[in-house]
């Protein structure tokens, strides 16, 4: 074994030497060069930059110009512009995206927004039952808020599912335990064969793989910034809206912020158009000029690159994994097949393993990944900052744990 | 006239010299004396302490401990944590105040709370219809959604618009525009008699004057954090919801932080029980944590403490108004009786002056207020930092600029 894995050491290292993105991951604070950090799909590393950005923000705009920034410093109108500089990451044009609140408030917003959009005759709701839980947990609320039924439908059996009674599909793009990525361009299409309308929850494709929203017609999404957008802990969704739905989009959180003219501070709502009719109350300015700060590292970057980088890390990482680790001790289900690829990979425990005991021992050697019950270490592979070396020591180091040396 | 001024010059000079609070305004990031700040009734002034805490928590918590911070920084129970802090400043025990999303977001939860606790005989809203606008215009979504219609009401009628059909009253405790205080005591126990519920909107309130949510038995209660609580532009809002009510309380945005085992990930929703069943999606970490570092500068401070203060700043800034401003040129839409005030000011321009140039005037002369539509102008009176001196100076300067010099 030490031949492969000093064959495998060598061609990690001549794959980081020729990776575009090499030079990127000095963009992010990520010194302790005894880690190698696989849980970008759960939260981002820092870009460097982000703390000047954010002090300047705190001491500057909040504590020297004060309620001026809400003017001066653009914070008022943060929501579409952030949106904007999201939108040709997920293939959205400007106009169309707008940055605020959770990821569950914009399912929210999205499924009732749909749901609307429907005639009541279509009174399904179909969920990939495999989805996130707050996607489903908030669709049943949706449905119930609009007289709508949840459907539960495996991803593979979405397609049949869908039919005359079908008012919206909310599926995940790439989903969160699995690393799978279901169809949009298919599923989206075949919603829309069947008169229904697509939600897509963008939480684990955004950054990582290229979306395409408007070239798939797509007609709603979700999701969030804290993960391959490397916007910080908690930092504020987004909320897609096509623009040939936005004159019809009917929110049910109608705050002051989504007023076509807020300021004016009338008792009865007319909403905005554009993007700004999915904002709801005052933006969290913090959170979300983090955000802003952090976007910078896309410049120049083009998402298709960022794919082909994905999925050589994730099938190099997959290789280190079938030569480091003792046969039968764990198996992918992540798919193998590119186009059903994340950029995340899910190994399942086998012989009864404990996988979170396996997950803090591998957090104790330096790797970085996570644990989903009841027995998957998920290791995600953010393009911009990881590099093939990190990936072969991460099977190398799970080699080593299961082996229990 | 010069003789009065110096008699309100010698008098600020006075109070000030006798304010238990004016070593707090050294906690603030007010350093330009040539501004007096009266509009931290729309965005708080800066905490000193707050940016090397934010500091680290950019730099260290997520820059270094990433992922780790969830647990070992405790960002995962940051907003029942910080709901705690909150809790006293507002009357509640501990347990029943969760931080998170915007304040709209919570009117909806609140609302629609409230309204699932009564029966659907109870088919009314009862909405106060000098309210902020974003309470009016989320009330009517929530009932849209619950099967009940709005009833705007002028606060001062409300007590007789209770009756059989009411489910839900949703009051302003003190209102943005005019700065009067409703009476919460009174409301919440005419509500109760007539067995509906009572939702309070705090904005205006917490952190100015005593509110006794317990004490007064408050079904629901909402609030801001970025007015007299200093939490920063955008902090996370609160919701409220009483002990009594917490085991029934059915939000409509049950995101996967209100699940009783998040972690659990299944797809059945469990509510958790007690705050936690308040929270939605991911929390905003750098804002929320903003706003807990912004709270330490309560410490040892006593609510009612704060509010006898904002009295004597109030009467005494109108009482320099009367002195100062030229007769007939403005006149108080605040009530005059403690029991009706809040711990702002609001001067009507009469004569058909612009109010809002008459702000941009006061603004650039470093009278910083706020103009609300079509003719108030709006001061805030902050009792941890906004002193005796501040308030002569800023009626004086006001009527320089109405009296044209």
């Amino acid at each position: 074994m030490s031949e492969a894995l000093n064959d495998l050491q060598r061609h990690a290292a001549a794959l980081d030497s020729a990776d575009a993105f090499a030079k990127h991951r000095d963009l992010f604070a990520l010194d302790d060069a005894d880690t190698v950090y696989l849980d970008g799909n759960s939260l981002g590393a820092l870009p460097r930059h982000v703390p000047d950005r954010i002090a300047d923000v705190v001491t500057r705009q909040w504590g020297e110009l004060r309620i001026r920034s809400w003017d001066e410093s653009g914070w008022w109108t943060a929501p579409e512009r952030i949106g904007d500089r999201i939108a040709p990451l997920v293939g959205a044009a400007a106009g169309q995206v707008v940055v605020g609140d959770s990821t569950s408030v914009n399912v929210f917003k999205a499924v009732v927004g749909a749901a609307r959009l429907s005639p009541e005759s279509r009174d399904e709701i179909l969920v990939d039952a495999s989805t996130f839980p707050t996607d489903g947990y908030i669709a049943e609320s949706a449905a119930r808020m609009t007289g709508r039924r949840v459907v539960p439908v495996a991803p593979g059996d979405l397609r049949a599912a869908l039919g005359p009674r079908t008012a919206v599909a909310l599926v995940n793009h790439v989903d969160y335990r699995t690393g799978r990525r279901h169809d949009l361009p298919g599923l989206t299409a075949a919603a829309h064969e069947a008169g229904a309308l697509a939600v897509w929850d963008l939480c684990h494709s955004a950054g990582a793989l290229p979306v395409g929203l408007d070239a798939h017609d797509v007609d709603f999404a979700v999701g969030c910034t804290y993960k391959y957008l490397n916007g910080g802990p908690g930092s504020p969704a987004y909320l897609y809206v096509a623009e040939r739905h936005q004159a019809a989009f009917d929110s049910p959180l109608p705050g002051w912020n989504s007023h076509s003219d807020p300021f004016g501070m009338t008792p009865g709502y007319a909403p905005a158009d554009g993007a700004a009719r999915g904002r709801v109350g005052t933006p969290d300015i913090l959170s979300m000029l983090a955000l802003e700060a952090a976007l910078d590292v896309w410049d120049g970057v083009g998402v298709e690159d960022v794919r082909e980088k994905s999925l050589a890390l994730t099938d190099f990482f997959l290789e280190c994994v079938d030569t480091y680790v003792p046969a039968g001790r764990v198996t992918s289900v992540t798919p193998a097949a590119h186009e059903e690829r994340g950029s995340q990979v899910s190994l399942r425990c086998e012989d009864g393993a404990d996988a979170g005991a396996v997950m803090r021992e591998l957090i104790a050697r330096g790797v970085v990944g996570d644990f989903r019950r009841p027995d998957v270490l998920r290791f995600g592979f953010t393009p911009l900052y990881v590099g093939f070396c990190d990936a072969e020591r991460a099977a190398r180091v799970l080699g080593e744990v299961l082996a229990g040396s």
